[in-house]
Parts: structure tokens; C-alpha cells; sequence
């Protein structure tokens, strides 16, 4: 599969901080990915009645992660406050939705493997947020 | 044409801040069909070179107006934290994009026009900010 | 509040289906938030279990809606085939929620609203794609 | 990096057809990154007034991708008709922005690479459309 990062990679603009920008944005299409997939999952299960806060919140992670992969993936003309804001709540939205999915990772396998996905995807939105000055 | 939110009016659930909630929903909505339309009425304009900046925080705007919108939709079981992160990203966002929509509203209306909109959009998020404990 | 609509109408290109295309964005937006609205709201009712397949379609029919409306609303150089093609998935997203939506809509009155939502979308969509040559 | 398709290997449902679906939610999340990335690339080009066609079509592509990665990786009570159209309509998007990127895939690598990720994609759907009876 050709990697959807060399497009990344042949942008006219290449900012010293690509190796993170490309982190971020991948971690984040990983992370709209598993919780779309894990809210599904968790539909899917007998105790779903039990699964809706942990549902609402991949829903949630999901759509912020799907919006900062795309802010973050744009290198024309970028403003900081608004960056450094949606990171945050990137941030927030990871955070809280990896601590309730890991709160019933023994249960459930497909809660397990998303709380780890939203833990690196938190990391590599701290991780650039820290290198924006 | 059937509103919208006569879905939200008829949730299980009707917290007291339901009418800031049904405004920042479909200020944002608005505001994300807005920003979506000016990115694509700039990219027409002979002067196309010089908008790129209003573009790309266009894009970024739509994107995070839409996911603003649907999180706050949702009223099972919802987070304060990631919530509030989300909206002060939004007002961010909305912000920028106004400014800098504004900044030629003289030479092009529908920038005039996504001005107005952002504005309105980054009045309900604030609003309903304000109303979260 | 200033109308998201009045960006398309001071758009460059004015083409002779501006209304169809404002009715088809205008709904495309109202059903993906009546849509998201509806998947929330029946997740919190008692008798979530029953209502999976619901739940699922609704959250098909609201992306399936959001991007209609965004790519309806780009009139920057446009392609019949994709167009069409996206257009009849809307209808088709559209038209399968509404019929599963309309089956509950006795016990469950988001349900029913939403239904008539969807169904209004649909016919916007059809309304265009009709008139695409 | 924890893969985000360990969520899907973990859905209570594993259809006989998980393999290609894991493979279209892949590539639709990594065609949805390209194109939303190349148009941003596009838009950074001396020559942005020639690229219009191209930068519309990436975000249209990056739309309709992004949908149907997510309602591909639902695997609770699927229909069949919206699927299908949807598969239909992604395969379109794909097949007319790989055309238009390959066209100037020699002054432009990105467009290059984004052309070769967008066909990936298009495979990608054409094989689990025909896999769906």
C-alpha cells in the first residue's frame, strides 16, 4: 500500500516539525478508526445498556479525531491559538475516552485495544503541541 | 421543512441547558456549511493566490464546527472536561476565521457573509461554555 | 441569525440549480444532525438492545449526509459521475433509515421525527440528481 | 503503534468478509488523509489557479472516504442497498480524483502519490463490493 504520508512528505511546505506533524495526524485517523469501530463493538455486546457512556465517548474521541487529523494535516498559512486549542481537546477527548474503555478492558477485548490507540494518539497530540512555540 | 431539532426536543434526556445546546448545534451546523461553501467561493476568485490563508482556516473551521456539532448533540452521559476543551476550541477557531474573513469582507460578500456566520457560531459555543458548571 | 445560504447565493458561480443545491445542502445538514441526534437518543432508552439496528443506520445516514452536503455545495469545477453517484448513496442512506426510523416511530417520538427529516432529504437529493443531465 | 484494526479483530461479529473489510477501512482512512493533504498542497503551488479541479476533487474525495470508511467498519445489522451505493460512490470519487492527480502526477509529487493511494483505495472498495451478495 503507497503510504498516505508521502503526500505529507512532497508538500511544498516541509515545517522542522513534519516528523510530528505526520505522528499526529496518523495516530488520529488510527484513533477516529478504532472508535468509530470500538462504538460499534460495544453496540454489539448483550450489556450495551451497561457500554453508553463508554459509546458516547468513542463517538465523541472519534469526530475530534477526525477533525485534528485534518487541522493538523494542513501546513498552508497555520494559526497557532486555534491549533494549540484543538489539540487540547484532543487531548481531552483521548484521555477521557482511553481511562472509561480501559475501565472495562477486561470484558472487553475491542475496548482494550482502543484505550491503547487513544493513549498513543494523546501522546503524539502532546507531543506536537509541546514543539508549537 | 421538519426541524431538526425536533429530535433533541424529544430526547430521553432534556437537560436545562437545552436551548443553548439546540443554538450551538445549529449555529455550528450552520457555521461548518458556511466555511465549507467561502473555502470553495474563495478558491473560484481570480485573486485566488491571496486567499489561501482565508482557505485553509475555512477548512479548519468547517472541520471543527462539524465535530463540535455532533459532541454536543449528544446528552448521554456527557464529560465536562473534554466538552469544554472541544467549545474553547471552536470559539478558536470560529474566531480566527472571522477575522480573517472580515479582513476582506469589502472585496468578496461571501466572505462578508462567513464573517457573520463564525461570529454568530462563536457567540453560541461561548454561551453555552459559560452555562457548563 | 445571518443565513449559512447567503455564502453559496454571492458565490462566482451561480448556476441555474442554485436552489436545488441550497434545498440539498440544507437538508443534507439538518438530516446528519437529526440523524446523530437520533442515534443518541435511542441509545438512552430502556430498550437500547432492540434498537441497534437503528442506532447503526443512523450513524450511517449521518455521515453519508455530511459529506453529500459538503461535496453538493463545492460548484468549483464539478464531475457528473461521482456526483450522481454520491447523491444516489444519499438517497439510499436516507431512504433505508427513514423506513426503519418510521417502524418505531409509535414508541419513540426522536424516531419519528427523524424519519420525516430523512425523508425530506431524500427528496432534495432526488430533486437533484434529476436535474444533473 | 497499537493497530487500530485490532478493534475490528475483536468485534463480537466477524463476518466471513473481515479481511476485505479491514483492508477498505484502511485505505479509506489513508485516501481520506492523502487527498485532504494534497489539496493542501495544491492550494501551497505557484501555479494554485491551474490546480482548482484537482483541490476540489481531493476534498471530495477526502469526504465521501471518510464516510465510507466509517459506515464499512459497522458490522452491526448491516443493509445491503446503502452499502452498496456507498461502495459505488467512494469507487467514483476515487477512479476521478486518481485521474485528475495523475495528470500532473509530473510537476507535482504529491499529486502523484495522492493518484496512487486513491487507486489503492478504489481497489480496495471494487473488492469488497463484489464480495457483498
Amino acid at each position: 500500500m503507497p503510504p498516505a504520508s508521502d503526500v505529507l512528505r512532497t508538500h511544498p511546505h516541509q515545517p522542522s516539525t513534519m516528523d510530528l506533524i505526520i505522528a499526529c495526524v496518523e495516530t488520529c485517523a488510527d484513533c477516529a478508526r478504532a472508535c468509530s469501530a470500538c462504538a460499534d463493538a460495544c453496540m454489539c455486546e448483550e450489556g450495551v445498556a451497561e457500554l453508553r457512556e463508554c459509546i458516547r465517548l468513542n463517538l465523541d474521541c472519534a469526530d475530534v479525531c477526525a477533525s485534528t487529523g485534518a487541522v493538523v494535516s494542513r501546513l498552508t498559512r497555520p494559526h497557532r491559538a486555534p491549533m494549540k486549542a484543538l489539540l487540547q481537546a484532543c487531548i481531552e477527548a483521548c484521555n477521557t475516552c482511553s481511562e472509561v474503555c480501559a475501565s472495562h478492558a477486561n470484558m472487553h477485548s475491542h475496548c482494550r485495544a482502543c484505550a491503547e490507540v487513544c493513549r498513543h494518539c494523546e501522546r503524539a497530540c502532546v507531543a506536537l503541541l509541546k514543539a508549537i512555540p
